[in-house]
């Protein structure tokens, strides 16, 4: 075969896998499944005229996040991005510190730190979990920073770098525990953004909440969805009070009047979507096991295609399997957009991982690692349908 | 009498004129009113799985918004906070500006400027909108500022004064007209908040299309409601597609790709909610005519009745009447308190004015002009309950 030919059948092979696990119907990357109590739980806020910020939904899904992850508390916020926002405040970072944040990620983990008046300084990922490096990263953290009266400091920027970031990729767990020995060690403070991880768990403890605070997504596109809503998870109870404290202008409470003790923001989540959000994760379970269930039968299809690989979950760890992907070998790497193009066009759709943070016009001027393994994992994964819907649920 | 015995007949008085509408029963201050096609619209999201950044309701409710504004684009976001937030970047404020902000106004206005790194330049109001006291303000810049290079400069603080947000008080119109011609000779942008004023008018034209930008709040006790959500109203089509990017992650349109050429937010109305809004706009007609019978029914009962006025809608205005409010004349100041008391022990929602925010912990050291009216009105107005419920409607 001609290298023409060669690729080719290989971008015809890979969509063919695609299409004998989707059909051949068009095929979204991942819709929302509402088949338990959505109408009625929203109906409800409706008839009893409290779709606001009065209601019991709100309290009612901060409890049932906090019973399904462990977390000690949860607090309901608009979405994953001023979870992060407040996060990142209550973790102390502001104006002239710098966070590590993973260049593989989306968009909204870096520019939570620009909401703090602080930078991103972008890291690199590794191969097994798609997140930070550890290895890589105490390499650098070593050679670049220096402890300073408790503080770790960047010795080019001389700015301390306050925070680190880890995000879940695609569901799949960071090295979570080895990343929080370096945040240990580093003296820095871990805000661990689960958005993609809800359900997730890594040696049997839920993602998010292995940092002092951790945040989730309940967007369209995830796992379980509010419409648009996120929500802020931790264990310390004074950080909890303040995170609801701020996320709801700041109002101290009054019988009338309207007193606020400091700059609060409007991040609450409405009633009507949280009310959305306790029906959704009714049926979380079944979600997940059917995303589960849909990478096994990705599995079969892609085990015995040469040049491509799907990735799995990290040893010792349970992946919500949020966004299936698939990695293709360094040799096909120009072929990614040929099958992109050959999957959107019979309307399956297919997207490849984000475009490296380092690379877009608003974050490419800020310090950042060597990023030799983003740069290609960048290059070499496209994620697949992933909705439960693919698999047909057990009654 | 004695003073005593006074001020308890008084408080007896305003008491019993507010249950001779509001009847005996327990009443909330403002309850939203779903009567149309509410449930119809979002069941239709949930039937169809079209809740969050995909589906017809949010284009269909900024169209909507448009026709009913006059306003050539409606942009919905996820609030009135955020609507302010990007009205004011888009207006060009940053880390080093003031912005005009009327000390009696609800905390959003002032922490819409600080999120932007500028600050908030407290402005004093007058009687008969509520509003900014353009007249005072005149002489207020005249004596404090100086154009130069064609801005106008504190030459206190040597900061550029950039902007100047009005507020349409309890939804009664501003004299805006004056304070354009102010924002003119002084080279101040004006952005509208008119969160409180969807349904009101100044001389035909709708509150929030005078600036440069205007905002509008859908929360739970507003006129029409969305749960929560805002919109963002301007004449200026390049104002107006920067709106809708920087309220959408600043994500460039690309088949696939995730590229984002500036620092975004996420700031967009979930489909849900528009649905809902789109329902209330259906019937805002009805609702605001019954707001207005309203008040004609408390002017009934607080005719005869000394040492306290009803606040009516200013002259050449059509109000929404979003919250009734009543004007203690000013030797009835010290029975506010008692009123607020007596009004909600037995279950009737009232309240007062907001604290000025020069008097809140984050806002009491930003430069601030004489606050003599704001001051005494912050003392002598009662909000009355004024859900539309309270007037039945005419099939």
């Amino acid at each position: 075969m001609s290298p023409f030919e060669e690729t080719e059948e290989f971008v015809r092979d890979v969509t063919s896998s695609i299409v004998a696990v989707t059909g051949g119907e068009a095929t979204a990357l991942h819709e929302p499944e509402f088949d338990g109590n959505e109408w009625n739980y929203v109906k409800e806020c409706i008839d009893t005229n409290f779709v606001s910020s009065a209601g019991k939904y709100v309290d009612r899904f901060e409890r049932e996040l906090e019973a399904y992850t462990g977390a000690r508390h949860a607090i309901a916020v608009s979405n994953g991005t001023s979870a992060l926002h407040i996060s990142l405040l209550l973790a102390g970072v502001g104006p002239g510190d710098e966070v590590l944040v993973p260049a593989l990620t989306f968009v909204a983990t870096a520019n939570a730190v620009i909401y703090c008046g602080a930078e991103p300084h972008f890291v690199d990922s590794e191969l097994d979990s798609l997140g930070i490096d550890p290895e890589k990263l105490r390499s650098y953290l070593e050679s670049t920073t220096t402890l300073i009266a408790g503080q770790c400091r960047n010795r080019v920027s001389g700015k301390v770098i306050r925070a680190m970031v880890p995000m879940h990729t695609f569901g799949h767990p960071s090295k979570i525990r080895e990343l929080l020995d370096l945040c240990m060690e580093f003296s820095i403070t871990m805000v661990e953004d689960a958005a993609e991880s809800l359900g997730s768990f890594y040696s049997n403890k839920h993602t998010g909440t292995f940092g002092l605070l951790g945040t989730l997504s309940f967007n369209g596109n995830k796992t379980i969805t509010t419409g648009g809503g996120g929500a802020i998870l931790t264990d310390d109870s004074n950080l909890a009070r303040k995170a609801k404290h701020l996320t709801t202008t700041a109002k101290v409470p009054h019988k009338w009047r309207y007193i606020h003790d400091e700059v609060g923001y409007n991040y609450r989540l409405p009633n009507l979507n949280a009310a959305l959000g306790c029906a959704q994760l009714e049926n979380i379970e079944s979600k997940i096991s059917r995303k589960r269930a849909l990478s096994e039968l990705y599995q079969e299809k892609f085990n015995n295609l040469n040049g491509v690989s799907l990735i799995r979950e990290p040893t010792g760890c349970r992946s919500n399997y949020w966004l299936q992907a698939i990695l293709l070998n360094p040799q096909f790497i120009s072929s990614r957009d040929q099958i992109l193009e050959r999957t959107n066009e019979i309307g399956i759709s297919t997207r490849p991982a984000w475009d490296l943070l380092t690379t877009l016009k608003p974050y490419k001027d800020f310090p950042s690692m060597d990023m030799a393994q983003a740069d290609e994992l960048a290059k070499r994964v496209i994620n697949l349908p992933s909705s439960p819907q693919l698999i047909k649920a057990k009654k």
